[in-house]
């Protein structure tokens, strides 16, 4: 008998829907053109680029021309931190972004630095919020861009993108606002007119569309540059022939998201209370991330007195898949960077555990984790020598 | 009835190879751990990518970390040349490349120009051959780099890379090179050590496999910067969640190009001679590109007194897709700059037609173009008012 696989590590990324599938198919094998191409063949590509990019501008709220396609997530915030840096450095060279964000904007962000650019790490609460006085005192007039991750991939944290957008613009109409929004694409209205946000990256993998797909969201008229040079595709912007079964594929998932977030939303908060409630009731246990303000998908808690990859892999051996933090930096020693920017010990860090939930998952799945993972903390508690202080 | 298509572009794009489609399949729907994951849905995703990883090191005759997996043979190309130019710009900041290199590799030059970099662009002959004294008069001891196309996306022509390697090194020892192999990767042996490069661009798109992915042979020890930065993968070389899927079946459509490739080869040049042959008929019409030294698929001509996009309109119109030049070019009103590069006035640039066969096409299918193509031009001729000499 295999065991049945409860997968909890949706931010980290999500099996494909198999209407996505079905959708890019035809993508492969017969309508394979080139949308460069001028003959029909390449016109029914384009035509069919075209349409998907509609349907996401639809779902964005914005224009066709303002969305950009990209290869991931991580390649769409490197466009929008590096693109927007190099193209706006006359106007100044400061860039804000916090400490919780993805490695794919730090990362790109300490590449700036690197090239003389400056930029101001945002501390966040315990609970992993932004503080916004911060936020309004870090902006100065040389700052061109804010970057702020919308939905946190770790904790789950969500920061309120509108009221930071107007406070970024009281203080300096021309200092641009970016959110990587891959974690909360799935769960939220992604009108980026009422979010006031002048970039914004999403990407196929964490909502149910294919891997190597990415959206980029830029206002009309912000300078950008490109990352990638060559070909003309993309308004210029993103060179490489489209990616066009994946562009099908991630529009696709991204409406099947939306459709159905509000439902969707309701049931996964359900379960997600049920299982940090449960999660809770097991002693020297906290929640890490916001009580409220956090995704209907995320639980993340710290767990004193034991390693997190060592509970990864016994939850594995019962089929539950989780995470330590992010997947992104999973077989690194070092414990997560959000985590420890909460305030917590280095020590503490080390026994934190992310479960992130799907339109898979069900209450018996809960139910399992409930019943198998008391018993797991309880036989690594009785082999660990260490006994960490909580609070 | 349906009109038979007859696709005579692959080298603007291919259809994906069914094999590689059901390759790919089951890591959409069923194994779709991300590779970076530790528990077993991750690290099986983990070992297909090392298998992947390993059979095209096989390929290429090379080491499986000496391979990063890319999102285009565009984003390999600029990993390539931006990459090692900004990790090596210490020893020197002059590059080398040809004016008949795909955009992919021109704008990528262009972007280090903008950032102080000084570029050589090495002419060539008439056939499309760089001129070899030239180029090794082009090296200098501050040069870290060349970059040449293996074979030419437009004409074909093809390029004695190990040759080149050879002079490059003798020369200085320390200059990199790069090849573009896009083109090349379906018809000629990879091994990278006989062809004595550093780096190597191919991708997916051009050999039956999926658009949006692509891979860049590292020489070992070549220090080379990140373009897209942030999680470790590829060795911390190229930043976001490996595209499983896609990998999986770029290293298939690789495996499947390269078994049967001298069979192949052979067909397609009877068929491609037999093409020539027959639009050398037409009068008026010259061969671009060199006679012999020429991709097995493809034919490039010239024809008087036409326009290449007329041509192309109406071939589709008798279900033949062609091109004019690049695909990733196509619309712009500019005439190739590849055919310009031969030499060739601006006017006679502009009736420069690509035929690039593939597998799928068949000796009905080239003495149907050669029925149809010649009362084509002799219509379009009839119209225009232009008389070209050519010669």
């Amino acid at each position: 008998m295999t065991k049945k696989l409860i997968y909890l590590d949706h931010a980290a990324t999500t099996p494909v829907d198999s209407e996505v599938v079905k959708a890019m198919q035809p993508y492969f094998l017969e309508k394979y053109g080139n949308p460069s191409s001028i003959y029909s063949l390449g016109r029914e590509a384009k035509q069919a680029l075209e349409v998907a990019r509609e349907k996401a501008a639809k779902i964005l709220n914005c224009q066709p021309e303002q969305i950009i396609f990209t290869g991931s997530g991580t390649e769409s915030d490197n466009q929008a931190i590096i693109g927007a840096a190099l193209a706006n450095q006359a106007r100044g060279r400061h860039i804000i972004t916090s400490l919780i964000e993805h490695h794919a904007v730090l990362h790109a962000c300490e590449f700036l630095e690197s090239q003389g650019f400056e930029v101001t790490y945002l501390p966040v609460s315990k609970e992993g919020l932004v503080d916004l006085t911060e936020l309004k005192n870090a902006i100065r007039p040389e700052t061109i861009l804010v970057s702020l991750i919308w939905a946190n991939n770790e904790i789950g944290t969500v920061q309120p993108i509108s009221e930071i957008a107007k406070i970024i613009k009281e203080k300096n109409s021309e200092t641009f606002f970016h959110t990587d929004a891959c974690q909360a694409a799935g769960f939220f209205d992604l009108d980026v007119q009422e979010l006031g946000v002048d970039l914004l990256t999403l990407n196929g993998s964490k909502i149910y569309g294919p891997k190597g797909t990415g959206l980029l969201y830029v206002k009309k008229g912000l300078p950008i540059a490109s990352i990638i040079h060559g070909g003309a595709q993309e308004g210029g912007k993103r060179a490489g022939t489209e990616n066009v079964p994946g562009i099908i594929g991630l529009v696709k998932a991204l409406e099947l998201v939306q459709n159905n977030r509000e439902e969707e939303n309701q049931r996964l908060i359900g379960l997600r209370d049920k299982l940090i409630e449960g999660l809770l009731n097991i002693p020297k246990v906290i929640l890490n991330g916001h009580p409220t303000k956090r995704l209907p998908n995320n639980v993340n808690v710290t767990i004193a007195d034991v390693e997190g990859e060592a509970m990864l892999l016994h939850l594995d051996q019962q089929g539950i898949c989780v995470s330590t933090g992010s997947a992104c930096t999973s077989g690194s020693l070092e414990p997560s960077h959000v985590i420890l920017a909460l305030g917590q010990s280095f020590d503490l860090a080390h026994g934190s555990l992310r479960f992130s939930l799907g339109k898979a998952n069900t209450q018996e799945d809960i139910d399992y984790v409930l019943e198998v993972f008391p018993e797991i903390i309880e036989k690594l508690r009785r082999m660990s020598p260490v006994n960490l202080a909580i609070n």
